[in-house]
This record gives structure tokens, sequence and C-alpha cells, in this order.
């Protein structure tokens, strides 16, 4: 029959493009995808030669990106028998973040307007953008000596990649950018109220996921920060608090209804519910089917975890972890997010940067460390290219390598740099472990869970944990949609509440990693000198002893090498 | 005037290949010379996949290569004027070291018996096999507690890649070797050996350069260790001291003369002085025109460094140094020896094994490299992938590789590899200057001290040293026929003594890099930082704080790249 199955859209805004994808709200089937790479910079991603921890995105490149993906989207699912996008029943949009932009009073960003359009100042501060870091550092400064609550949920640190560190950030090193501003708005946010056709920055609804993990928002004091301690900062930026918001939402809440420029655009029904913006490994937490118990790992250029625990009970702080936010991912539980700050980028960077490689290499090397067994290259590395997210809470560390000989090959180092992301991600289950909250599986989503097995072997073995698959390719895009069906509620197709969505269309894909013992036991040791290289240059342990590091491993590589 | 000039030989045995050099005694000057590549192994060296530390030559290798290069040599010197075989008044010989091999009663390498020739194990232990790490470890933790003296000039720790090492380690892993063996002889003794027609091990003339450097040899305990310490190894090895030799000698003392059969394969006059074998670097010294005050550098694959001071006073111990020996360089003086485990072997694994390049891509790195300033790629390396000599004489250390980004160049590594060498080189200058040899200038020589401006430009700036470069391009050659002009004397053409000899042969070349200041300056911030990784994990100090080492990188880094 045509036009009698419910669907419902997901617009995922990641860092190198942006995906539309529509489903099928009884099962969560593929019924048309797009993606779209934004047309600016280097990837889509905006550099500046003089400053390595600089990247910016152009606006223009997400309307550009929406409306092209969604229309292209909509063709593909033109053909699927009983589809008919009268019958979409909501949308719902993910995207990185903290990732704020500076809009003008209209709610239009001043990127838009030639004036600044060529101004870094002015564009979209990118997630991983690292200019901050100063500023970060004082707001921790601050934090810890006026308001330490304000921390204490996130690791007592406050990162150089969210919310306030960057509008500071933009404030001293672009102060023209900062007046002309009239308010800042997330990406996840601001794609919403663009479809919803909201005109006015103060009335863009906004997302707790961001609001909570990124801009220091919690109910418990009132919204945002305080403006007494804003001012601290600076008094321009306790100014802005009145132009920002005093609400922020979960996904129970709608971020509005599909205004007509918009509704005319993409060929959608005016109307239709918008979920509320959550961050992209969020939503994908939702697609990929996340609960108490599991943690949803999503591998990507660099790794976002999630976890839930019902907000019935109080949560403990978990130091070193990036946010514990009421609603940010399911409604009715805390959301707990982690992450690392680079993993499929330090193997590109390896791949591509220092071997000048293509996607073949990356092949060959993945053979060659294949053949591998833990502990045989006598090498090991920490994972800091980008900083550490969790478990320091600091962008100022760097990758580490070590181990290395005349005969060191580039498969053994591809092998090790894998192994370190693995260690990082031990790290953080036993972290989150460690204060209370239980991970018995591990479900990952994104490209590298999907295609890089010796990855997943590698994780399941360091970890000691299950490695399942999410059934999804597109988990973002496909919990940005639930969202959207459990808006538009079970009389209009959709679902009432999240774990009935869920059941229905999220699922697993066949294969599960389980931990081998006999290599778990390797990497046991490994893992042990990792995390005494952590702590050392982590500048946790004052009290380290490193001289046996390279000797350990090099007892561990022989025996590994003798192994017949 | 044909036959007018007298002309001596040096014969330079290095790791793939072996030199023949034929200068004028007048001058210097080079009148013929060959290099014969050793045609057996990897690049004449033989290796074993499955253990990374084994390198062995094959001795027929030494027997054709001298043969072939000493012929060609002097064809090409025969088109000089003035030159004529029956003018050579003298051979010197220089070979790697400690490179020892086994022999039979009739000083015939077990090798070149068909029933040993595959054992690797029967082959000529080459310099920079590693096998022996235990049995070095074990004879340093025997000395220490019963004979403290015997190390007491080598920095306190016996080294793998020496002679008792390699022994005890034959006798533990191939016992029918070392039972087949009447004795053992460094290759720098056994090639004068060869020429003089010696047939009898014990009436080998050995070295005092290899016997105090690599053996323990020493006039204070009348020679060899004595026979209750080796016992203690293995009683076999006491026996062996009977089969080795009583006296070592320096360079005032002729190993033999040219017997009828080589003089007659080489087409040289028999009965011709052939000088005491020493070592290659310790002859390159000479050839490099070494006297008190100045240390000779030989850059290669792995580096040696000789100084040498009046032996007219007692020296100091001075700890982390290889060996501290009279006459192992020049008569009169104490020969100090000190050495880097790997330097351009680093760059080469570097470029070769890691980045598969070839030397185009040495020259791209290269070029790229040298356009980068001092700290501004935030990158710190050890220089430890073949084990650290000096100062720590620890084979069992590894390469590391810190501050990395997500951004970092290849070129940016290549030159933290060559910086990280550098550092290596000064903390063995300061280690010997802070024992009171004052080093007031360096001469380097080798390939890389004269190709590598960039390199030498780096040395100059991290140790703060005037970098000069030894005139001739083959020092050790040099040095070994300078050696032989010494002993023919001034009568036959040649000299009296060293500096006679070394005023008239030797020379330096017009180029001398001189340290910039500023630039000197951030090398002396990176330095420290080197200083404290390699305490840390040279395991010499316990109370290691490193939280900071990552973070002054990234202050450094932006300090310079924000130079305009």
């Amino acid at each position: 029959m045509m036009g009698t199955m419910s669907s419902a859209l997901g617009v995922d805004y990641g860092t190198n493009s942006v995906r539309a994808l529509i489903v099928d709200c009884a099962t969560g089937a593929e019924l048309g995808s797009a993606v779209v790479d934004y047309p600016s910079g280097h990837q889509g991603v905006l550099l500046d030669k003089g400053d390595h921890h600089l990247a910016r995105q152009n606006p223009a490149d997400y309307l550009y990106g929406l409306e092209k993906s969604v229309v292209a989207a909509l063709q593909q699912a033109a053909g699927k028998p009983g589809f008919s996008p009268s019958q979409l029943i909501g949308i719902g949009v993910d995207a990185t973040g903290s990732s704020p932009l500076p809009v003008d009073a209209t709610n239009t960003p001043l990127a838009l307007d030639p004036k600044w359009s060529k101004n870094l100042a002015a564009q979209c501060w990118l997630w991983k953008d690292h200019t901050s870091h100063q500023e970060a550092a004082e707001i921790t400064r601050f934090a810890a000596i006026h308001r330490p609550n304000y921390i204490a949920k996130c690791g007592n640190t406050y990162s150089s990649e969210w919310f306030w560190s960057k509008i500071w950030r933009c404030l001293k090193v672009a102060p023209e950018v900062f007046d002309a501003a009239y308010s800042w708005v997330e990406l996840s946010d601001y794609i919403p109220s663009v479809l919803a056709g909201v005109k006015d920055p103060l009335k863009v609804v906004r997302g707790v996921c961001c609001a909570g993990h990124k801009a220091l928002y919690c109910e418990e004091w009132n919204g945002l920060p305080d403006q007494e301690f804003l001012a601290l900062l600076d008094p321009k930026l306790a100014a802005l608090r009145d132009r920002l918001y005093t609400r922020a939402y979960d996904a129970t809440v709608p971020a509005g209804r599909l205004g007509a420029e918009w509704a005319a655009k993409l060929g959608l029904p005016e109307g239709i519910p918008i979920a509320i913006g959550e961050m992209d490994v969020h939503y994908g937490a939702i697609g990929s089917g996340i609960e108490e118990g599991v943690l949803v790992k999503a591998i990507g250029t660099s790794t976002c975890d999630c976890g839930v625990v019902s907000n019935q009970k109080p949560i403990a702080d978990i130091p070193g972890i990036c946010g514990i936010v009421n609603g940010a991912i399911l409604p009715g539980f805390y959301g707990i997010e982690a992450g690392q700050s680079a993993v499929g980028d330090i193997f590109k960077w390896f791949v591509e940067v220092v071997c000048q490689g293509d996607s073949a290499r990356h092949a060959q090397f993945s053979k060659e460390a294949a053949s591998l067994r833990p502990g045989q290259s006598g090498l090991l590395a920490l994972d800091w290219n980008n900083g550490n997210r969790t478990v320091l809470v600091d962008p100022l560390l760097t990758g580490l390598l070590l181990g290395q000989s005349l005969y060191t090959t580039p498969a053994e180092i591809y092998r090790a740099l894998i192994e370190a992301t693995a260690f990082g991600a031990r790290a953080i289950i036993e972290r989150i472990a460690e204060y209370g909250v239980p991970i018995t599986r591990v479900v990952c989503c994104g490209g590298i869970a999907e295609k890089n097995s010796l990855l997943m072997q590698i994780y399941a073995d360091v970890t000691g944990r299950t490695m399942q698959v999410a059934g999804s390719s597109q988990a973002c895009a496909l919990g940005a949609a639930i969202a959207a069906t459990v808006l538009a509620g079970k009389a209009r197709g959709g679902y009432d509440n999240f774990p009935e969505a869920q059941a229905k269309m999220t699922s697993l894909k066949d294969i599960a990693y389980e931990p081998d013992p006999a290599r778990q036991k390797i990497y046991d040791q490994l893992y042990a000198l990792y995390h005494e290289l952590q702590e050392s240059f982590g500048g946790r342990q004052r009290q380290a002893d490193l001289g046996h590091i390279m000797k350990d491993l090099i007892r561990i590589k022989d025996e590994q090498r003798s192994v017949a």
C-alpha cells in the first residue's frame, strides 16, 4: 500500500559531513539516506596554519548540507513501497558539540553576513577546536574557588572544547565578533531552530544535552552559571547570560514544529514535531539501544562513550568523566559522557601523514598487524595526540610511543596505536565502573566498529568485555529519528516511550567480539605499564619510577616472540 | 720521479664493507682507494629472523674483501706519478670491535671449515650483536661483587657487545662451537695476523685497544681477568684464558711483518711492518688529528667518541663511559671511548622502515626539517632504538618519541630524531668534561659529518661546541696508515712519532659549524627535558615527576611558532 508507512527523519551533523536518514518507524529500517560533505575548508574544517588548535566550520555549509542531504534521502526513499513524505511524522537532529556559533538578533549566524564571513572567530567553533585551553584552565580555577559544584560532575575540569571557554576566547581574541553577536547557539540547537523557523535566539529551544554537558547548565543552580560567577571571568559574559537561555530540555520536549519555509524546501509536512537537539553520540547511544548496564561507544575520528543510570537515586561524581547530566540522553536517566579525543584520527595521522600512505597502506598495515601477538612488538603508546578527554580531562597532552628498536615496522606501530586507544577505552570503563555504574557489555557504533575487526578484537581483549556492534550504520541519525517518533506518539504511528521505540527500531549486528583469556593476560601486563605512563605523564603521580618500563616491554616481547 | 714516493696502506673493516686506502706519507693525500662490500647476509651482516639481537659476519668475506680491495686500491694508485708498490712502507689495519671470531689451533676461523660454515655461532660475532645481554649482566654482577676494579674504568658495566659476553654466550648456546674453538681473536687482531702469516693463535699479537676496552685486559691486574674470576662464570672460560694472550700492545709495537703468502697476493714488499690492530674509530681518531682537548666523533650508523689524556698522571673513573685504556689510541695517552649505539641507523630506520622511503625521502625530510626552528615541532625523542652505550651502558633500552599531535609531520619526527642523537652526544661530552677531561672542540668524521650539514649545525647548537670535520673522508684507514708510517720510521720515509705524522698527514675541512646562541638557548631547555627522560627511563632516578614534560614542550612549541 502506498503512503501508509510511518517514517521519521534523522539528520546527523558530523565533523566532515551531514547525513540525512529516513527510517521506517515500525522497524527502524532505512528507507533513504544521503551524505553531503561540507564544502568549505579542509574536509569541511576551517584551519589556521599558524595554530593547530584551531578548528572552525562555515555555518553556510550546514544549511547547504541540510537541504541537499534531506532532499536526496527523500528521493531515495521515494522508491520504497509504502513510503510517502506526507506520512513522515517527525524530524530529529543531532550534531557535534560543543560547537557553538555566534548569531545576530534574528538568529542568523554572523558568518552569513558578508562583513564577518571571512572572520574565523565568526564561524562555528567546532567541538575539536582547542584554542581556548587557557580560558578553560581559568574557568576551572575560578570554579574550583568560587563554585566547586559547577564542575563536580565534569571531573572537576572545564574543557577547552566547551561552550564558555570558546565564547570567552572569542571575546578575548576577536572582541569585535563577540560584540556583534547577539547570542550564541549550539549547532544541535541551531538546526532545529532553523527548521522551526525561529527568528529570535531567545526563542531557540535548547537541549539539556549540550547545555548540561558543555555550558554548566543545571536545574540545581537555576540554569546557566550565575552572573556573579560569569562576571569574574568577564562582565561581558555576565551580560551575555541574559541573551542565552534560562531553561534547557530533555527529549520529552520538542524543539519546535517544522515551519513553512523549510517544509517547502524539503517537501515535508508543515507542523511535524522536531525533536530536541542532542549531541551526535547521545542520539547515537539511543540508536544503539542504550540501557542501564550498557556502554555505547561511538568509535570514529575520536571516541565518545555514553552510559545511562536511573535518576531515581543520586549519582556520585566520577573524577575525570566529561559529564553527568540528567536527561542528556534518555529522559529519566542521568546521561554519562566520556570520551577519547582521538582514535581513528591517530591511525589516519600515522598512515596518511607520517607514512604518506593511502587506504591501501591502511589495509596493508592492518593485515600485518593482525598477525602479531600482543606484546610481540615491544611497543607501548599513549593515545594522546589530541589530548586526553577522559580520564585526565587535559587537552595539553601529546602522543607518546616507546619501545622502538631499529627493526620496528610501521605495522607494529599501527597496532601499538590501536592498542593505545584500547587502553584508553579500558581506563574509561574502569573509572566508570569504579564509581558504581556497572558496565556489563559494550555496544559500539561508527564505521570503525563495523569495519575494523582487528581493532574490535583488541578492544575486547584489552577491556575484558564483549564488544557488540550496533545494527544500524547510522546510529546517530537513527537515534534522532527515534526521538522524533516518541514525540509524535503512538497515535501518529510513533511510540509512547523510548524503550518501546528502541525495542522495535534498534538492533545488534550478528558478530560479537569475545575477549580471549590468553591475550587478556598479556594485555593486563601492558595495561599496567600504560597506566603508569598515564599517571606519570598525566601529572597525577609524583613518585614515578619508570626505569622498569622499557625492560618489562622487552621481557614481554621476548616471551611473545619465543611462543611457537 | 717514479717510485720515490713513500706510501702506506690502511685497511678499514667497517660494518658492511672493507676499504683499502693508499696514502702519500708526506701529505696524507689519497693515492688509491677501493671499497668491497661483504658478500654474505644482509648488507654483509648475518641475521636471525627470530632474534633481532643477533648480528654475525662470515670471516670468508674478510679475506675476500682484503685481497680485492687492496689490489684495486693499488691499481688506482699505480696511475699516480711517483707511486710504486715497492715504496709502500707499511700496513695498518682497523676493524669494528668487539668482533671476536673463534679460530682453530692453526689460527683458521672455524667458519672456514665446511663443518661449521653454516653455524651462526661459528662466525664472527659482530660488534652490534646483542644476544649476550644476560651474560653481560652476569659479568657485571660478578665483577661488582668479586672484582670491582675490573669494571671501574668502563662505567661499572660490562657490555653485551664485548668479548667475554659473546664468548660465554657461545659456550651456553652453542657449546659444540665453543669446544671446537682453540682460541678467539678480535677481527682487528686477526687481519694483521693473516697478513703476517701467523698460524698459531698464541702468536697473534693482540692490540691493547680491543683487549683493554672489550676484554677487561689491564697491566694492573696482569692482563686478562684472572682464572678464578673466569671460573665463577664457567670453568671452560677459565681454561680458555690460557689459549688467548698474556700481553696486549699499543701502537709502538708492530703486529708483525708482511708474510710471503699475502705479499705475493697483494703485490707488496714482503717484510714491511704491519701496525698493531686498533678499532676503526680509534685509528679514525688519529686520522682526524686527535690530541688532548679534542673529542673525535665518528658519526655513522652508530657514533663512537674518542678522547685522549696524558698517562703521566692518574685518571678518574668516569661513570657510564665505555672505557679508559692506556695506549688504546695514541701511545703515551689514556684513550677514552664513548659512543651512541645508533645514530644514522635511527634515521635510516625511520625513513626506510617506518616511512618505506628511499634516499629521495631522506633528502625531502632533511630539507623540510632544515626549515624548522628548534622546539617548533613540540617533539622530543630518546635515541635509544639500539640501547644506550654511553652514559647508561644499557643495551636493554628502546626508543621513545613524545609530543606528537595529529599534525606532526614526518620531517618533524626526522628532525626530532637528529636532535635526540645530538642530546645523546651532549650527554657524553658533559659527562667526560665533568670528570676533568676538557673538550674544547669536536672533530667529526664519517659520511654523515661530511654530508649532513643540518645534523652538524644541530650538534653545534645542542652541544654548544664548534663542530669541525676531518679533512679525510677515510679517517680510519688514514689513521691505520699513519700508524704504519710511525712504525716504519723516518729513515724509511715515515715518521718518528704520531704528532709529527699527524701534523703532516691529517687536516680539517674548511667548514666549521658554530653554535648559534639563540638556538642554543632553546636547546638548553629541550636538553633539560631530555635529561629528565634519560634519568627516568634509564632507571637512575627514583623521584621522577614527568607531568610537566608534555606541557613544557607545548609551551616551547607555541613560543617558537609565534616567532615571526
